[in-house]
């Protein structure tokens, strides 16, 4: 019987006390990363030196079914999870549809963002192995505030290299990072041989994930008992992720429906991954319908317009080559308000996935992004983070193709954050001053034709 | 038995159905309200021009302890009610204090605060009686956030007079009020003649809410079918926010615990009377030991060196005498960033309680608000408004006390709001460039003479 109310949470008894590693039951397994260096399958042990080891053997695990999370990740869980499962009757009543909308509100995670999620696990994971500073990259900020709060919670220093343009459109990103006590550097910088080599060549570059990324990761190297952590497009973090949809999972069954299609947004793929993959265990092994659809920004389409091909995650080429749906990654996308969908490639597991025809993907102009973004808002009070708008134009359109065909569809969507540090995102949204960013075909050809020197 | 968990919900049929009207349970019943030309006891008819009909019966109901709370607002509330009451255990571990504190988490409103709780009632109200507009104040935004979002709900327009110190500090909060379809003005503005009159005598006025009281007044009563709303202040608007307490007596009892203090900030009164009232009826009726504690800033300090008198509620003097706890309708309180408590007034009901020894009050400076502040984000996650600071810092006086004591007591605070749009205070705070306000006692002396004149 579907439930009438309009929020479902679970009690602190029912958050999950396992994370969904779908890399086991996945009937093609990804292809292995590769060693930089040698070009050879990735041991975990060739991770160590950049992440904390029980990291390192979950990022390559492809055996376990579940991962126990640790009691003391699972105490910080429940300041704020169970998340809301909430049915969106403001949003259906806007749109006049027959669907049934619902969306899982992390956006109440108290860094506003889904982040939190492994943010605490690699913090804990780095505290137990006597880690005492970490190091990472954020875009728009939303990882770095959560690394930030997760190092404090378990007294670890951190260190966050932010994606130079963001680090100007959204300045208060950086002042929640320094409220918890971290430190921040807008990225490229000088304080790196990889930010000094970038702005050499282009002194007025605004930053990508992919260059912060190689500022954090050689930071770590060089610092002495220091970590890089990640705030998605790896395996492990998507794994952390996978208690979204575990818990969305027992909500919508407290509601009382189960999803026709589940809806993310898509920069690295974690918040996708971490809502899609425990339901898409059940079309794996039961063969459930659903669909699970990617949106990305028009701008940064890897998923529609990349290629699937061994490539680096970072700009200087510090990471092992992933196997992965690929812009190039010199890659250098546009100044998009969505700085957390500003990332050249997807993780392997998603790669793998939509390669095999598990999911789908489709691309989002940045005006209509904020155009659903603005009637979400108003149908239910919550401004969302423009990286959560790209998933919230998706559910609309769904939800009007419902409506043209007259089908009552169960659509679920995660809303990964709010919007509240990017209110001037939306000032130049409201006042006009926004842009679509058109694709040069020419640029994503020249950037993917390099890749196939790589390997 | 004291429970473990740490976040405590209620279910959504455990919302409360009425909200509690304290006026009816006092011993001493607050002093009328004056008609500001005849002198005479308000009548609610006398408030019909300015408020909705209902509005005005419950601003003056001194005989019905329950009010119902109309479907269509309890079918709003479930949106985001209950709110979570949540055990501060990671504030507990900083302080290293026996006592158990716990807080009321309204800053998960979809507008961040609890001001949600009267906006969805008032503009119910107004759409209700038939009206189309409605206008109001606001000091830091958090209020006009509220209303613009409710009008949208029930359809109507909304157009809000914005503190103008506030406007520029915070400019973002007029982008979430714009981003719910609301028209924002800076107060003092040259639309109205209250605004004009107050920028010909002083140009460079930074406003405060009683002038922007004042043109919203105005503007109510020289537009058809339009009506004011408040924020604070009146009985109506605390009444309503009454849910707050309601909800946090029935978590407190799954929590397993009663609170020997209640703490909160105080502007006009409504988030404080919200939680304290429906606690305090227990020590009205059966003598219940608790301690209620206004946290009040120590630049606007109505509360601990303001006098009891009549006073208008607004700069020009629009309003109804108010028997209240008074700076003067003319102080101009220093430009703290906590723009929600830059009120010269408090509220009646709270006004005569504090008269008859039910509760205390505490003034707190400005950077001992943001230092509370600042330790609470980094606790527990969750960055707290300017507003909110001076009920943590208030606290954290107590939990030191009762650590120096040895005494294991429970403090139950309201977090009425977060601070993600106030991250520029919290940057001036960590910058080193905020200061304290040093209150000039023959300022406020002047003030409160000129105010025997009035009665």
């Amino acid at each position: 019987m579907i439930s009438k109310n309009k929020r479902f949470f679970l009690p602190e008894s029912e958050i999950p006390t396992h994370w969904y590693n779908i890399q086991a039951d996945m009937k093609k397994k990804p292809m292995p990363p590769l060693h930089p260096g040698t070009k050879q399958p990735l041991k975990p042990e060739d991770l160590y030196p950049i992440f904390a080891e029980e990291l390192s053997r979950q990022e390559l695990n492809q055996t376990d079914q579940w991962i126990e999370i640790p009691e003391e990740v699972r105490e910080m869980y429940k300041y704020y999870r169970s998340t809301p499962l909430v049915r969106a009757y403001g949003l259906e009543k806007a749109l006049e549809t027959p669907a049934h909308i619902y969306f899982k509100n992390e956006s109440v995670s108290p860094v506003g963002s889904h982040k939190l999620n492994s943010a605490i696990a690699q913090a804990y994971y780095c505290k137990k192995e006597g880690v005492t500073n970490v190091t990472t990259e954020t875009g728009a900020g939303q990882w770095g505030a959560a690394l930030s709060y997760a190092a404090k919670v378990f007294g670890l220093e951190a260190a966050v290299y932010q994606v130079k343009i963001s680090y100007e459109q959204k300045p208060y990103r950086r002042s929640i990072m320094q409220t918890f006590g971290a430190q921040v550097t807008a990225s490229p910088s000088m304080s790196t041989r990889a930010g000094k080599d970038i702005l050499t060549k282009n002194p007025n570059y605004q930053g990508s994930l992919g260059t912060a990324i190689s500022e954090a990761i050689e930071l770590a190297r060089t610092t002495p008992n220091c970590k890089y952590t990640l705030g998605s497009v790896l395996s492990h973090v998507t794994l952390h992720q996978t208690v979204i949809g575990l818990e969305a999972e027992k909500q919508m069954a407290l509601a009382g429906e189960y999803p026709d299609m589940i809806i993310a947004c898509f920069g690295g793929g974690s918040n996708f991954g971490g809502i899609a993959f425990p339901f898409m265990r059940h079309t794996i092994l039961e063969g459930k319908k659903t669909r699970y659809i990617a949106a990305e920004p028009a701008s940064c389409p890897k998923l529609t317009r990349g290629q699937f091909q061994y490539d680096f995650g970072d700009e200087a080429g510090y990471t092992p080559l992933l196997p992965m749906f690929t812009l190039g990654h010199n890659f250098a996308p546009a100044n998009i308000h969505a700085g957390g969908l500003r990332y050249h490639g997807a993780g392997v597991i998603v790669s793998q996935l939509l390669k095999d025809g598990y999911m789908e993907a489709v691309d989002i102009k940045q005006l209509d992004s904020f155009k659903a973004g603005c009637l979400f808002a108003q149908a239910e009070g919550i401004i969302p983070a423009p990286e959560s708008c790209h998933a919230i134009a998706a559910t609309i359109s769904e939800a009007l193709k419902c409506k043209e065909n007259d089908e009552e569809k169960v659509i679920l969507f995660n809303l990964s954050g709010h919007g509240l540090i990017d209110m001037a995102s939306y000032d130049q949204y409201l006042s006009g001053n926004l842009v679509n960013y058109e694709l040069n075909e020419s640029d994503i050809q020249k950037n993917i034709d390099q890749l196939e020197k790589i390997i």
